[in-house]
């Protein structure tokens, strides 16, 4: 089995170091949220993953959840681990003490999302959903919606699901056929199938408050005429006690490569009764808000998946012996794997990416508290555009990256990385999802450039390039960042001709644009993670003399990532730039 | 299920236009293997796999061999399939005709190779270690073995493996501790254990003859006190007939990833009785014959599972419906996802390096029996050492990109590609052990920077170099192709420097070199490519009027390939020659 520590230092030293983004530091309702209160829930958080939810991956995997008679039953230890889970109020970690939350920033509980992530992707959705759908009918949902069904969702008793796939539509949701015809109370009955649902049916909670995008009668075509509803598993009385069974079944469940222990599953709904949340018509702009925050989670999955695999290749390494070192001084037998020279560089290369990712991600936090909860209107616009930028960049990136380092940390260990004894392989099969859903990575890249760069004509990503030329400008006068600094710069002069090009093709090809996108959000997500390297070596050297190890493994590391990883854009633009006549022309046989 | 078609067009057309090695030409053995008898073994092959060995590859997935009181039981219907393969002579296309094979060269066998490896790794290599045997038994055995064995080999009532790897030694053979005592009549006995012993056992044979690396006692320390013997499963009485079981039996079978129908191996020896090949104490140089071989096959077995997974992402993106394509003329509804600028751009990757690769391994075929075949030892020796240079590569290069391929092609598919039912993530778990066996892929790395670049003083790397040179002069001076010549003709300039860099690394520096070696490999991996596409594309001009549409979509494929997909070697070439002392320095936690 794979074996996790939770990176409680790293994540420390962002949070006591890096919450430098005046305008979260002004957010009143965080006040109270220090480093002492940070440790202590990182701390119980640790144990937690370490000890009750990492065993249940293996479990999960081995033993995945099945479909019986119409029932889901989850696999051994869910249940009781999920009981645990919800008692010590992890679901409520983020939610709203209006409602039973505790009001943790994300600046803390993304923390707590890649720490879970790592030690059980599959247990970790059951509750994921949950916090989305919490998210939607808290900004979107009638008081009297909120009242009757946050507290239990808050609380854990009671699940979510966002249900949008149907079999002719994914990422094209203006497809979509399930209707909701309204009656005479004012509630809905909701007629059609969904697919993919995950966490759509499990014997975890007492009920599943599923949130469904369907269609109206006489609505307008496409994506202008989706409404959403909030359609209960099990009917909720006026007094908030259970009802009967509302008019939702499980089709069936779906057998897949991996996150075996996660119900992915066929809901149909038969004249089920829902509740409209937030305008007609307007239903996809609602889930929205909630996929965009998920869409980030999404990320946040790949950079933990990334961190357990890097831990166990690294411990493996330590272990294994192999061969001689370049530098060998044993006379007989071979040396640890971690003394040869190219191993070495695959390890940094992980260790690189996944402590950019996590420094990126904190970064991002911080803005969306913001863009959340900022008084002032224009700042909270300002955080917002920024958080709508990175969005797909921290989607695709950091699952693209988490299927690298995952399969990297399988190679180091060899023929034993391959078989289920190690639980390497599963951390590979678990993370291959992460760039399929809440959009594929195709379709993230799409919406980076028709959709983010500029957005009601505001040039978002005009700001963001001068936000890492002003960072840039900042380290280069400090003799030791210098060089980086002065490497960042070069890369971020491609990336603005990049972007030039790819504004204009906006405009004028949008099939040069369409077949350079993926290129695109990789070099925009390099420079993303540059830049939060470039602040962590400014602090690095800052304090050097307070923690040396700590700030010498930070300075060698992010130089490693500015030599070794950041060239990469130096492909991906020169490849993107060469344009799509041959691709649209082809003939495929 | 995943569907699969023989490209037997692409092959013939190497088969026709690019046998152009002037020594293969001149062996007289393969005088008689001409177009249209190559055709008709295709022709064969193609339905073989097509009907008889696909559906083999699903069925192992989901009934994975078993191991159950000491007996190995492959998956349903692989009895009934071997039994055909072998009657049909299938085992025996590439072997010498003294033990009843048929003598087929590599440029016809190497497709075959393919298209099993399309069809079903898992069966494949039930037969595939039978072959390597029987190469190491034909070239290093003594004749008496030779006629005992080598019949029942070629005609597949007996298999093959090679046992090599041991619980603390899989890279590093010198550490290797299994024993072999010398008989008073000649013969040893061998003890100890071998684990992923592909094919180890099984029930398809009624024999089965391992070739076993072994320590006699005495013998020098590290890999220069090995030798190879023969012990059969079962011992063959002198008048051939099977006698009593030898002391060979099998501990356990793995639980893998992928290959699920392929049985690997736990082999405990207790005194068998084993008859040594070749001289005491060079068991290994007798093993790397056949395990080059092997390499060039694995690196094939990456081939042919991009293939199948290009086939089904192209099928799937012309049936599947989602969102509007940037030059969309439907006004309801979504177009195909082929008509997407990014699902091409990701299509023709695949197909660019597929092609590219087929060409370079058909390049490699006819050097290969050069190397082995030809009567002017000089020749043979010059193909030998291109043989040797080329094989690090095609086993890393093709593998690598293999799960490149297999990953893509998921993509394309969404959420189904992540389900069980279309066979696509099937793919990529079967490909995944590719870059792991016969010699993970960071040793194939730095056996090529360190051993195969320069061997016995000949400069290799620049006689291969000087190769492409001479192609790319040929065709600067041909209009169409110039850009294209040119763009290599770049590249190569920065692969001569980078050569020269590891070079010298290789003597002042062996962390930077072996730091560098997995970029070089890659480097030296899309020059070849690019060779080979270069040759493809002086044909293809000259023969577009036969057959305009099949030698347009080359010039277009060629065309993605410099431009979209060859500019990684920029990347490759700043990241390696960044150096390694932070790496090397690096004090991992």
């Amino acid at each position: 089995m794979a074996t996790y520590n939770a990176p409680i230092d790293d994540m420390m030293f962002l949070f006591e170091k890096l919450r430098d983004n005046p305008h979260y530091n002004e957010l009143e309702k965080y006040k109270e949220v220090n480093s002492a209160l940070a440790k202590d829930i990182l701390e119980q958080a640790a144990k937690i993953n370490e000890t009750l939810i990492l065993p249940l991956a293996k479990i999960g995997d081995e033993k995945p959840t099945t479909f019986e008679n119409g029932v889901v039953i989850t696999p051994p230890g869910y249940k009781e681990a999920y009981k645990k889970f919800i008692e010590d109020g992890w679901v409520s970690l983020s939610c709203d003490p209006q409602y039973g939350g505790q009001g943790m920033p994300k600046t803390v509980s993304s923390f707590f999302d890649e720490m879970l992530s790592s030690a059980s992707l599959s247990f970790k959705l059951y509750s994921e959903l949950s916090i989305g759908a919490y998210n939607c009918i808290f900004h979107h949902g009638e008081d009297s919606l909120k009242k009757k069904f946050l507290p239990n969702m808050v609380k854990g008793t009671w699940s979510g699901t966002m249900c949008l796939t149907e079999p002719v539509c994914g990422t094209d949701l203006g497809l979509l056929k399930t209707k909701a015809i309204e009656q005479s109370n004012g509630t809905y009955k909701l007629t059609g199938q969904k697919i993919f649902i995950t966490s759509g049916d499990h014997d975890l909670t007492e009920n599943i408050i599923h949130l469904v995008l369907a269609r109206i009668p006489d609505s307008p075509q496409g994506t202008k005429g989706i409404s959403l509803f909030l359609v209960p598993k099990i009917q909720v009385k006026e007094d908030g006690s259970l009802g009967p069974r509302n008019g939702v079944s499980t089709g069936s469940i779906e057998t897949k490569m991996g996150i075996k222990g996660s119900a992915t599953c066929v809901l149909n709904f038969d004249g089920a009764i829902g509740y409209i949340i937030g305008p007609k018509n307007k239903g996809l702009s609602s889930m929205f808000t909630m996929m965009n925050l998920e869409r980030i989670v999404v990320g946040i999955q790949g950079l933990g998946l990334s961190e357990i695999a890097y831990q166990n290749a690294l411990n493996y390494s330590k272990e294994r012996r192999q061969g001689k070192s370049n530098s060998s001084k044993a006379k007989n037998g071979a040396d640890l794997i971690i003394d040869h020279a190219d191993i070495r560089r695959s390890l940094l290369n992980m260790k690189s990416i996944i402590e950019g990712e996590r420094a990126l991600s904190f970064w991002l936090a911080q803005q969306t508290e913001v863009s959340l909860h900022h008084k002032d209107n224009k700042i909270k616009e300002e955080a917002l555009d920024f958080v709508s930028l990175m969005t797909p960049i921290v989607k695709s990136l950091f699952t693209d990256m988490g299927m690298e380092i995952t399969s990297d940390a399988m190679q180091i260990f060899g023929g034993y990385g391959y078989t289920k004894d190690q639980g390497i392989e599963q951390l590979y099969r678990d993370n291959r999802i992460t760039p399929i859903y809440e959009g594929t990575n195709s379709i993230q890249a799409i919406d980076l450039v028709f959709r983010k760069l500029i957005s009601k004509n505001k040039d978002i990503i005009g700001r963001y390039i001068k936000l890492v030329d002003e960072e840039i400008k900042k380290n280069k006068n400090q003799n030791e960042i210098k060089p980086l600094a002065e490497k960042l710069d070069k890369y971020l002069k491609i990336t603005i001709s990049f972007t030039d090009w790819i504004k204009e093709k906006v405009k004028s090809s949008k099939n040069d644009a369409g077949a350079a996108s993926n290129d695109y959000l990789k070099v925009l997500g390099l420079i993303a993670l540059a830049h939060s390297w470039l602040k962590v070596l400014n602090v690095s050297y800052k304090e050097l003399d307070k923690n040396k190890k700590f700030f010498e493994d930070k300075i060698k590391t992010a130089d490693f990532f500015f030599n070794r990883v950041l060239p990469r854009i130096d492909f991906h633009y020169k490849s993107a730039i060469s344009g799509s006549s041959n691709i649209m022309d082809f003939k495929f046989n």
